[in-house]
């Protein structure tokens, strides 16, 4: 088939990392956009994004990336929203729409919002997507592909504006949903952000016992903690950003989660055994609900390699007596 | 290379889940053993091993099993290993090498160790490998390679028969290491259970809430839950036994989790974002140390397939205007 006709004529990518670049791959990929300007803060990410042919220009100010965009997706940390909001505000063309793809949505309405001109569409948006690794070498074409992008348009947004967003990421692979900024922030706190939160921490805590070493740690991982080391290598600045933004609500689940640690710890020290077989045999269905929406892959393991076995000569001491 | 001499001569296995049905595999593919007996409880269990040809007779008793076994291993739940031994303790053969695969291993000694004959050899296991399926169709002779086998041999058992069982598990592809199992238990209680414990609490949390929906903790999964789901779907008999047999060093180990979960909640809770930046930057380094001993895949996202971008047809009314 043929590829479609361009959605925008020009998209200015505002940061070019893990997100950034694979918004890049994609819409180049899918035939998205007419051309990309890219830009990034540190002059090493920009001539990488050269290098690696991702934009169609590479320009070293956010003044400068978005004169004559008629799109502009803003890909740097939720912190940091605020200022380029600021920065831009006076160079959007009129009728521009203006995107991000920030993990909390309340604050970066709060930080963006008042920046913008009234001649701007302002539709914030999260691809919920990712990988443990960083920077334009991490991202790649196929990241949303059957991911779920959600758009938080704020009160009085044109819907024709926010359809087209919409259209934008279908096109890049992505199941769109549209719901409010608060109640975003809600449900990333659960599927996102308390598993960050817990899984840095319980790499932490391994990492700080005296009677378990690190080797130790490392090379026994597989019975279970490797998985959580995955998320626990994300990008240091984007999380810090996220638990300063959605404080609220990850402090809400928080407060639910360490009650039910609470009441697991107590199954244990009582030895109620009835307890926690029947909390572990109700999680079973979440994890098949996830991979029958195709939200994860039914291989086991995730579907990790497991190399072959090898044949190796016996040790003849040990041979079987015949 | 042709395969070696066979290791023992008769291994008789009790209980055939995905660990009883991988060493089958594994045994049978390394030619590890001359022939193969294996058991379960559940008659549908035997009747499948003996359909996927598994072993080269199944019987319908442990004692049976083990008639003229030269190693026995028990691959039953914890709990239940007590009274696998006490009914196979009569009717050992004199040097029988008696072995389990416990997730915990003092209990194990404690349960099982009093039963057995002093005739045979009895040297606790475990290989710290697994997937989160359970049953005789999830094995493959290929789970042990490159995992880690840890031996907790009992004071005073026989070093040449320890170093048979290593290398019974070295041929099936696996690193060995021997400790006492009081460590074990702490370096399991870490790298395994803890895990495990946050895992299935979480995956609790996220499916009580009323603020979220079942729906919603499903489809936005990706953004990190999806990655607790896995191990919260691992086998609920047998993780109700780990956290009872191996409850004293679990507690300690929660006792330090729900300690750094308190420092980090106050961090959050105060705004402090230089605290949460250097405990993420720190636990970045775990991850690059699993990854180079070679115990998780370097591939993002543990490897996980990335369907690729479909050109689909573009709806008219959004397209660029020329």
């Amino acid at each position: 088939m043929s590829k479609p006709t361009p959605l925008f004529n020009r998209l200015a990518l505002i940061g070019v990392g893990l997100i950034g670049s694979s918004i890049a791959r994609a819409a180049r990929a899918q035939g998205a956009v007419r051309s990309i300007v890219a830009t990034a803060r540190s002059p090493a990410t920009r001539k990488r994004v050269a290098e690696l042919g991702l934009a169609d220009q590479v320009v070293e100010s956010n003044a400068a990336a978005v004169e004559g965009a008629d799109i502009v997706i803003v890909c740097v940390p939720v912190g940091a929203c605020g200022a380029v909001a600021k920065e831009i505000g006076p160079h959007l063309a009129a009728g521009v729409t203006v995107s991000d793809v920030g993990s909390v949505k309340g604050s970066i309405i709060r930080d963006m919002g008042p920046h913008l001109p009234k001649t701007a569409h302002f539709v914030p948006a999260h691809p919920v997507a990712g990988t443990e690794y960083s920077g334009p070498d991490a991202g790649f074409a196929e990241l949303f592909v059957n991911r779920w992008c959600i758009l938080t348009p704020p009160a009085g947004a044109d819907p024709k504006a926010v359809d087209k967003l919409a259209a934008f990421w279908r096109l890049l692979g992505a199941n769109v949903e549209t719901m409010t900024a608060d109640h975003h922030d809600l449900v990333l706190a659960i599927t996102s952000h308390l598993p960050h939160l817990i899984a840095y921490t319980i790499v932490g805590t391994a990492d700080e016992l005296q009677t378990v070493t690190r080797s130790e740690v490392l090379k026994f991982s597989a019975g279970g903690f490797r998985d959580f080391t995955r998320i626990a290598a994300s990008d240091p600045t984007m999380w810090r950003d996220v638990f300063l933004a959605n404080k609220d609500a990850v402090l809400e689940m928080l407060g639910r989660f360490t009650e039910d640690v609470a009441a697991l710890t107590k199954a244990i020290r009582k030895g109620d055994g009835e307890t926690l077989f029947e909390h572990f045999e109700r999680t079973r269905a979440i994890r098949k609900g996830i991979v029958e929406i195709g939200q994860d892959s039914p291989a086991p393991d995730f579907g990790r390699p497991h190399p072959d076995l090898a044949h190796e000569p016996l040790p003849k001491p040990y041979a079987a007596e015949d």
